[in-house]
């Protein structure tokens, strides 16, 4: 089996993007088809349905389907679609992987599962069976709340050399900058695409540790491009100015138990969603932190470069 | 909304049953069926099924609605079965519910999701919004893996409350014995029906707490069902002597990581299941672990009450 | 008993204090007294030592003694001297905090210990006991990783209004703002004073909530200091704005894993501190971090704002 | 460096003994004495202090010192005594591995600190540094709950062969049976002795899959001690036989959260301790508890072989 991709594939900017509901929780999935082309306005270079902040874990499995197919349909291979397929077992995992390579998804995002005794085998062999039932690009999802244990550098570059098709690496175990030099040092030349994550709140300080741009969610896609970009065309001054301004909404945004929310409160005002609601259980933002969002995105608009509608 | 009730109702041994599978993986309902039988001929008073120890996790959603089906129809009303239908959100575990109550389940067992804040309301909040939506009795599920937190004596007693259809509260949070008691200091005559889990390993200690039962998964129900009904006939030496004699299996059976492949290696040996399969990732019992389970069996059946063969 | 304290003094910037080592590991204790000036010249209301992040859990009682009783010197009542008396057990908390009043420490700061089964009373009893034991303000640490469960908006209301010296809440459970507007929300007007934490991350957001101040470390005090003066002045425009320019700094130092080493290394370079040595087991900052460092602070310096120098 | 101990030096019954306390809480080194009498008339082949289930973490430096001094005393080299040395960081455990040679210890049993990046090369590093600074046999402790992550079959193999003055490796982690057996796999001949724990829970099938003895605490330790000396001796259904009979007890012994009031309470009640006080914060066996103990106790004196007094 082989990857099919190269590292130059799984570089940019990567959109998590949140899984739509109206009012009474259902999908919704004309604003899933509005956020995608937010999105690829903004110009990122690839998108992700069905990962953790996706509220993935909140949908049943014909809900699942329904969001491929349409995201499919949407984004219509003007950039690669990755499908979240991380499982409770290798055997939904296994599923989830072939649905969205039969829906034609380019990759499929898939942590480890829960093991009962969690060992550097267990985790080889684990994507090794991935590789083996289905042929399509592989990104490890390196991200310890769903598997319960962290994987650490020579784990993780051990699982690239050895199973076939792993097209990238993609981290949440924070600190992401130290872990990416690390994941180089020892991986050498050989070392697959890594993609940091994290909200983009440390997206110059993975650009800077080597990786080939970052795979999350954040509501404001436009602004992680321009840093991505001016970094890749050797504008580095540039590019940390601009992230220095505008990380203090990457930081606002990647709350704990209220980020996901903040999300998809944004993207309602900027006109893809028709509603802001999550699944619950779930915090909503509560009228302080609204204000707060408020004095923030005025303060970034009188800096340049932050719009509240995207077309 | 009602239970419909009566804490008579949930008192004895409801075992939970293992999903059996194939040698390729796939379910495998005719052992299934076999599975209730033999539990039903040990007596239990009641059977569940889609609970942590039947790897419910890992079922597909047509998956779960064929094994309560299939469970249905095998039980044929003889016994109440209850459908575990815990889940990651409130929206999915309703419709969990909803599933069991069509198919014609006599309750439901459910844990609370992962809150991103714990919180007593919350707690309580997520109980009443299931009642609202389902009518059916409602078994309380206390197993802090699942909900990642600790719901103490108190909450469980203001649940039972505040929350209409609570049916029973059903514990695996050790010492059991210890948070039965708690709750009935609490709760007072009003107090549900508490059954206890953990394998049965605390059986004893647990019924000597105040427990009505336990519902917990175990290979050898009739010794469970043995140990419940001496103890409330009154002939509490007996029921103890009974218990002591036995507790060796249950202890090796609830062997953390192991304990359903060890469960289903029994049921398999008993004739009740084709194959022992689990599914990945899972520990299967290595060959020192088999001998020992030889041993051990080998000496209860010297002791007199344990036989392979349930027909 | 009595805090013998008012919400005013609970006002402002409370600096944590790293524990300075010179190369060896061993305590450096007139580092300690030259970092003590570097905050009192930024102008912090008070000061932290023996918290989380002053490496407190790798000190032995000895050294902690010392190391108070330095502070206590040093200090010399400019400001108030916390000193954080969070321990395995009530007695040793009982302990510590007798060692902190004798050596003339303002306040303790302390977290629940692990429970064996947690429950508000006896969070409620543990607080009610140092009390009892120790006439000396008393601030509550919310911070999960220390104790191990969540302390709910409702707990932390029902300790401060039952435990008579609680002086303050110090909250480090994300999102702080919410939680600080939930505590309020609940406790009335009688809520004693909250700080904010994690590192000043969400310092205008927290002061947004309702915040009094913040409790945290920071290797440049004088940005957190200029934040709150402005937000206390009625100048929230320009505390708002002067966050977002620094905020990008407290998120690079707040890194997870490695946060305490780039502090005592930017201590280190500010002149505080002889040496950066963090005692091992701790992950160092690599030379794509420092890379890092020297970018952001001569971006920040371009500002305008940030020195390297304090004196 | 080397260990200066062979494998069958690491054979048998190691006694974790309880730290007694007086009804005050403040240590009862009397106790201590009788309660080291007491295991030793069991016959037990070596001693534990400062374990995790000795109380340790409530424990302040002075009184670690005073309770290796009289243990050192009280045992006068008739067995080997090794004192517990696990801390939060490196310097501290070294401290502690000094204090205990320099006492008279026989070996120090030590678990990795929390480590802020867990991986296979930092944990071989923290054993290697342990050895270079203390020439002392050294038992690695592989129980999760102090370290925070799960050491695989292959990095305990890898300790063993890299770090010189590795004695023994003493196992918390479930299934233990199953993990022996793939230590020595893996080891091969070179194996260190392996000892269970658990409380004795599974103490026979740790023996069968290679176990050359157990390192726990458990109020009786002459049934352990039985069970070992029959398998060693080559009576193994013997053996079994009593396990099987006496198991009910460790189990019981053996609940989360009360366990060690449990063992204090019997050998209270045996005559080697004067109180059964735990340090808070601690449940406390309850009434129903107290029963269940007496119930199972008076059981297991019908069945020959469990005494109350010990001399």
């Amino acid at each position: 089996m082989q990857s099919g991709t190269t590292k130059k594939a799984w570089s940019g900017v990567f959109s998590v993007l949140p899984t739509p509901f109206d009012g009474s929780g259902a999908l919704d999935l004309d604003s899933l088809a509005r956020v995608i082309e937010l999105y690829l306005r903004a110009g990122v270079d690839g998108l992700v349905v069905l990962g953790v902040t996706s509220e993935a874990a909140r949908l049943n499995d014909a809900e699942r389907a329904q969001v491929i197919e349409r995201a499919v349909a949407a984004v219509g291979r003007r950039v690669p679609l990755v499908v979240g397929a991380s499982a409770d077992g290798v055997r939904r995992a296994i599923e989830y992987c072939r649905t969205a390579r039969d829906a034609g998804a380019a990759a499929v995002l898939v942590s480890p599962p829960r093991l009962a005794r969690p060992s550097a085998d267990a985790v080889v062999g684990f994507y090794a069976a991935l590789a083996d039932a289905v042929d399509l690009p592989l990104v490890v999802q390196d991200y310890p709340p769903v598997c319960g244990f962290t994987m650490e550098p020579a784990l993780l570059v051990r699982v690239a050399q050895q199973v076939g098709n792993v097209a990238a690496i993609k981290l949440e175990d924070p600190p992401t900058p130290w872990k990416i030099a690390r994941i180089r040092e020892l991986g050498g030349p050989q070392t697959p695409a890594i993609l940091g994550g994290l909200g983009g709140v440390y997206l110059l300080e993975e650009l800077e540790a080597g990786a080939s741009g970052t795979m999350t969610g954040f509501a404001y896609p436009e602004i992680l491009v321009r840093v991505v970009r001016l970094w890749r065309d050797g504008q580095r001054e540039e590019a940390a100015a601009w992230f220095y301004r505008t990380v203090p909404l990457m930081r606002f945004e990647f709350q704990e138990g209220i980020g996901i929310a903040l999300r998809k409160e944004i993207l309602r005002r900027r006109g893809a969603l028709r509603e802001a609601t999550i699944r619950p259980p779930g915090l909503r933002p509560d009228a302080s932190t609204l204000a707060s969002l408020e004095r923030l995105l005025g303060w970034l608009r009188q800096q340049g470069g932050v719009e509240w509608s995207w077309d």
